[in-house]
């Protein structure tokens, strides 16, 4: 076996992490819907080039592209603390590669925690059925330190936050983040 | 001149209000430049039925349709605070009217004062030249109680905040936000 083996279609919004943001939409509507917190997905940025207007109320996109999101997945409000996160998903058994951070998103994650806010990434290494949380700091100090394509999996064992699953919401990963970020008021 | 003259294309996707749109995101490109704050617009939600592939890097959609939006133009994060806002252009001499304010948009506003952040809406008459930032609860409380279909310039003198322009920033609302959401601290 290769030791980093290639993602495909990583950058080819492909439906590849899909179920993973679904997961975390749902347990966002739980939340929301509790008045638990306020986070919502970010839509994909499209650059929108031709619209029929076939009837006044129902404008068609005959042309458009996707363009690179300048931010990360997600963001909103917690306990009163601004919130940012991007998800991440493997299917990758040994290793989180390295190529599926962005540049962008590392130096928006910087940002978030230099004014004060709580930044994270949430990775799910699907062949393990697992899925973590990680600090941005914790992760994006690792990704400079290292002169390796990935991380490995053991890495995640030692620094990330397993998220617990259940049905409601489905990715409890607030409770983490009480457990990391809030641990003097809990 | 009729009292409430109805605005045209309100949820067409038209132009209007992209002036004010534009100099908010050059405003917050150069508060982002000076780490000052970061703030983004968010995209417009745009819901994907088809898309052609023809390069492997380069997709085409070639059908969507808006969606509208849950929750509100723009958020991010100022002095370690969840900022969050609305942005509406008018043409109206005398009045802002109240069906440019959407029920979604009241709501979010109205979670994310319980949840310990900071909503308001930048409103500008454009007749006049003059844009106004306004505390979303104080705007959202003459929304509740007025029987009126609008909003009276008037009202916006006494308890909107007129925003200073100028070249950097072109709107330099952040200092309206000082004056009002950190009082002590300035
Ligand atoms: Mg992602
Ligand atoms: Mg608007």
């Amino acid at each position: 076996m290769k030791p980093y083996p290639k993602e495909k279609n990583l950058d080819n919004h492909s439906k590849r992490g899909a179920d993973l943001e679904k997961e975390i939409n749902l347990s966002n509507t739980y939340y929301r819907d509790l008045d638990i917190a306020l986070i919502y997905k970010k839509p994909t940025p499209v650059q929108v080039v031709r619209v029929d207007y076939e009837s006044r109320n129902k404008a068609k996109i005959t042309e458009a592209y996707y363009r690179t999101p300048s931010t990360t997945d997600y963001n909103g409000i917690y306990r009163g603390k601004y919130i940012d996160f991007e998800v991440k998903d493997t299917k990758n058994k040994t290793n989180f590669p390295l190529q599926m951070v962005h540049d962008h998103q590392i130096k928006h994650l910087e940002k978030v925690e230099q004014h004060g806010g709580i930044g994270f990434f949430i990775i799910r290494f699907s062949y393990h059925g697992q899925t973590f949380l990680v600090d941005a700091p914790t992760l994006i100090q690792k990704i400079k330190s290292t002169n390796k394509y990935a991380i490995p999996y053991e890495w995640f064992l030692e620094h990330g936050n397993l998220i617990q699953e259940g049905l409601y919401p489905r990715l409890q990963y607030l409770k983490v983040v009480d457990a990391i970020y809030f641990k003097e008021d809990s």
